[in-house]
């Protein structure tokens, strides 16, 4: 655990990289919500401060006195122990508090914690949530960046949140495998810093021989795939994905646009040409798996790779790749080399269901509720993306998102059982 | 017909006034949309500087340039003539354009509008197309103050629009009825001045004597049906009306609420108790209807009034009551006398379903689309509003919502038939 | 009102007619509900003798044991006077009682009813709720034919009501119309025989000049607004039917079907050749709305007639066509001659919402629930059709269905406005 | 693999044992359909009859003509690699064919295999195909029983599918725990006999050492939780769980009622006294989940076992309990011992997501599609139930659900950490 000085100056951080994130944006583009799966910009800023107003400064800031009592119930997220939440769908219809009502009330808080940081040494306990709540607002970080994305794609005049950069013109390197011998292996957070209670216990895992793509799956690749009719093909998909392909009119990534006879991408930087070498990004795990099923023919016995295998490979390895301090905003062409790019880019989908680890037990309290009732008809992604803080994520981190949600960079590496 | 220079001045005046509305408001205000049938107050003040752009700039304004060519999309409502439209349920998804270059969008349309009306007359259709798109705007004013109403109305800190006012302390006059005879009566406008196409032509009808009563129902009266079960007696209602109630869990007008045991009702100027002088507003035509079922007890055989009745007690009286002009935001206690407040406070809804009048043609062109295509499955309110300004509304002005709506300031004035 | 004895003459007749309709049909034929809108045929079977039972036999037959008591709640379609309801869209979901022992239901009501008729004189008002039970019959003998249908269209073995017969290859008469002066005219029932409610009362309505066509709208012509794109074109429809058209992907009548290019019509008696001579059927008020705009080209100011247009034109003609007594089962080529086909063949859309008349009072107790809470967002029809027992209809009878209803044998009938 | 002339045996037994389950119902018990998760008895009939003509007859049986070609589409459930399949929401719309000529089309089949299993001895991957028909065969007639109890259920009659039995007043033993020491473990099945592709292949899994408890969890410990307020208590619940609890107002397993203040089950033998000893049946994962967090106030660190836990227990245990040849129709009181009813009674659910062990290959062909698609979003059952054949499970059978599934008789056995 951080010590309390050294937690002083990561939460000045982590909250300033927040607002940083609404830099250049308007409040109407903080206000809007385009699904409710997404979350108005604003929002964000509100709840992620309510998280430390709530757990923390409730609790431990002798004479603090709540910027606004509406806002326990107003900014609640899901936490049943906390009381009602304001509904989920309805984020949208919220114009006051306005954006400088909140950027106050993120003020008021940063300023009692700082304080709270700067004094009296804090029980171990509320140590522990601060920095719970400081790995929680990077979570909405990456979010806000996502949410933001959903919610201009859907804009017909495709307006862009940052500039557009230049291409690399850097080329996909060749695809290449790597073999794992399996066996008896070691899973979960070793206890060495910071996690999350869904990476514990640290537990055995089995596993059978198998080996692992050298690289996420490009959009070159994938777009074969779209083109010798994957998105029309039944043999391919599982039965509920086949069920949605049709119910939803998918014919692609959920950002890919076929404008006059070209295809082109929506990004954090505008509409752009599809780029052949970068991985491919925001895809279902119905889609990834499809892909995989897809790809037998060129590859052998693929599928995707369960997280105990992506864990196994990840363990060890440096945690390089495009976070969101690059500023790239976009997944980019893998470097050649063994297993490059599992950190960062895209959030690689897996074949494993998400699920307590062996003698899980949740955090005791309200933040109990942060991850185990989470914990059905979800699927593992791992290594984080372009929009993750590199400081978030490690080998045996664990994201999850429902089959069909494709709003997040999320793409796959293919896995394959020995030949 | 307005001559030209007439026009200029009152183009300038009605285009000022939907400004105005907004005055005080966020651009997060003006953006969110609360349901499909709400619009932002964004969209609408785009919208009505869209008419002019596309229907007489375009044709008559030499050399006159789109201020951006999308929004001849992005902002037709409803218009298959002019081409595709942004779907109406999305429009609060648009962050940009934000307020700020709406507003410029309106000054180089109210500019090149005040060019073109200075300039050489203008052919009477053109002149015609203006005076429709001032009145077509000033039906949008209403809008937006039913619009944000709505959205307010869903934001648990119950946000007001405009500060609040002490209540006028009125009581309400005694219930009495005027007779009429019937018989066979002109109806429809008599082509002194504006009127949209639905106000004609007109024609005879022949009716049979009723009785009006004095003054539209108040929040009071409207209490005791609430009080005696109302919307728990399947008795008094249609049977569509019915299912709704059982549905939407429909236990009063929509803007009522019980607090800690007493009735308040939401407002333009915030939460206020319920006024039980002031006239019932923001009712669907179904409760209109099952009122007027219950009413019977009281007053004899009641029901609504229909769209004609209505008519014959209107023409001639003063446009008198309480419009938008009043800043009162709120229908207000009526004053004694014979069919007071036909005008202004509460629109009346009627019996009438919304048909067109016998020999009715729409307009040439894509302006045909404005009314006829929405005579169906619609009912006839008269009178106008607090709303609604002034010089708005007449004696054969016809608007129209579906059975089920209660976001406008709709209420409703006994009719019954003879003992 | 018949007398006592010629209603047990007429009972027996009627009651029997029903338990025709179903014969040949198994027990699963009666069992299948195909839509909400739509019932079982062992639900008529049996509602129609809990009519019976209810309304009459518990009330007037002294010693009157109820067949099962559950069929109070299970047979209760809409009555909110007599107690809950079984839900409409679930009459699907029972497979006991089965057939056989709702047709004992049907045989021990048959039997009460005729020993109550040869006993005692009745009260006048018993008497009338047997005859309004007669009535009620018959209509539900027509929903027996036209759910029936809706079920058998859906197989996608198009299994056949009843053998195929050959075509009668006689052609549409040309179309020619008859001018109707208007003024003040009498609608409504005379009081001679029996009426439902909703044609009461007696009343006047004033009618501009108009002209009626001689004949309904023949398949041929409809043929022609489809191929001349009717259903990709919005400037033919209400706004509301135009979102139908797209919502549910109508292309043409809902039993038409292109098989190999060729169009082809689902009917009771299979699937046939599209022939041109015979009236459009199964058409939507939408879609008559939407032919008769289109018409405007051919014929002049082409509209759907009021419902009193309707009335004025067929006061006085015999009540002669194709009833359910001919076993066509299908509407056939209308006659040469004036205003031919009124009656029978196809009911015709009117331009007429369904509203109470003026005056109009529900008969009391719980009958009054039969007509007066409909009257909401229905489009009246006159005329009977093919399904429609000849003594059942009247130039005063009102038939009403929702604009989107297309499973009756709904057509239409062009009216314009003098040139 | 069971040589020709036993498979021939067994397909007779098999075969007529579906159509016993059909006994003593009426052709419109047959057709109705419930829900789209279910389907009616008849198409049950006919399906299980079309695996066979479709994928041995047609191929192996020289010169057999298809009983009616329709059929193909018909009743094909999801076999894309056959061809277009017949909704499966409309399964209960079908009148046509009816029960008599289902009959006869099993009939056909029948003979025709019994011929052709009389004659020359057939390729393997025949009888392969054959001996996964009539198990294939075997799953629907578990689920004929479900489906029909569920349609059975919606009937306000609450009829019974067999007539009632005495209750048998045996108490359930008391809770006891049986410890595993964990490790690596072979999962899957050992190729002795026939196995569906998902048990396959045999491979390991390492497990941590865990407790079982000795026998499900009885109605009468369920009814403590739910009297405790469990179905209104969010902190038991997984998320996705809470939500389907408010939605749709679960507030007890599905069969069970409240009626006069007692507790009743409804039961393939009608309404019964809720019977404290029995296991509790028919609850989602959801709900199984949701007690088993309940319980660790009584048991320490209860949770639902993973399905490898559960395989370990089971394997070598006797394949007893109470199955579908007993008649019992419902889960008994289970015996005193360690680790009894493993097998029979109800359906256990698993901590464990559906997903393909290490190396899974679905089998070639159309069949391939038997199981591997629906690997998404599906929980694991384990051990048969009342509605089982005896012959049809193993202790590496893999049953599955989606989370929200309640008309199976399922229920759930305890695990637990060691303290």
């Amino acid at each position: 655990m951080l010590a309390q000085a050294d937690l002083a100056v990561r939460c000045s951080e982590v909250r300033l990289q927040t607002e940083r994130l609404c830099e250049g944006l308007s409040a109407e583009d903080c206000a809007l919500q385009s699904m409710p799966d997404a979350s108005p910009l604003k929002w964000h800023l509100a709840h992620t401060t309510w998280f430390f107003e709530t757990f923390i400064l409730d609790r431990h800031a002798a004479g603090y006195r709540p910027f606004r009592p509406e806002f326990r119930y107003l900014y609640n997220s899901y936490y049943n122990a906390v009381g009602e939440q304001y509904p989920r769908a309805q984020r949208g219809l919220i114009s006051r508090p306005g954006l400088e009502e909140v950027r106050a009330f993120r003020a008021q808080v940063n300023d009692a914690l700082q304080q709270l940081l700067a004094g009296e040494p804090l029980p171990a306990g509320a140590l522990a949530l601060i920095e719970l709540g400081l790995n929680h607002e990077q979570q909405h970080q990456e979010l806000m960046l996502t949410d933001f994305k959903h919610l201009l794609s859907l804009n017909p005049l495709a307006p862009a949140y940052r500039a557009a950069q230049p291409a690399t013109g850097a080329e996909a390197a060749p695809l290449a495998w790597t073999a794992f011998e399996g066996g008896v292996v070691e899973i979960g957070h070793d206890r060495s810093g910071f996690s999350f209670d869904n990476e514990t216990p640290r537990h055995r895992q089995h596993l059978a021989p198998f080996e692992l793509a050298s690289r996420p799956v490009t959009n070159g690749e994938y777009l074969a795939f779209v083109e010798d009719g994957g998105y029309r093909r039944a043999e391919f998909w599982l039965s509920e994905g086949w069920a949605m392909v049709g119910a939803q009119h998918w014919e692609s990534p959920i950002y890919w646009r076929k404008v006059d006879g070209a295809w082109r991408e929506f990004t954090l930087r505008g509409l752009e040409p599809l780029a052949a070498a970068r991985p491919v990004a925001h895809i279902s795990h119905f889609e990834a798996d499809a892909y995989a099923h897809w790809a037998a023919r060129l590859h052998g016995a693929t599928r995707l790779p369960t997280e105990f295998e992506w864990e196994v490979a990840a363990v060890g390895a440096p945690v390089a790749g495009v976070f969101v301090e690059s500023g790239s905003l976009h997944p980019q062409p893998s470097p050649a080399g063994e297993l490059a790019a599992l950190f960062g880019d895209v959030w690689e989908w897996t074949l494993s269901s998400y699920a307590p680890y062996p003698g899980f037990r949740p955090v005791a309290g309200a933040v109990g509720e942060y991850n185990g009732k989470f914990m059905s008809n979800q699927y593992v992604l791992r290594g984080g993306s372009c929009a993750t803080p590199r400081s978030h994520v490690r080998a045996s981190y664990r994201n999850f998102f429902p089959s069909h949600a494709r709003w997040q960079f999320s793409g796959l590496r293919l896995a394959r059982d020995p030949g």
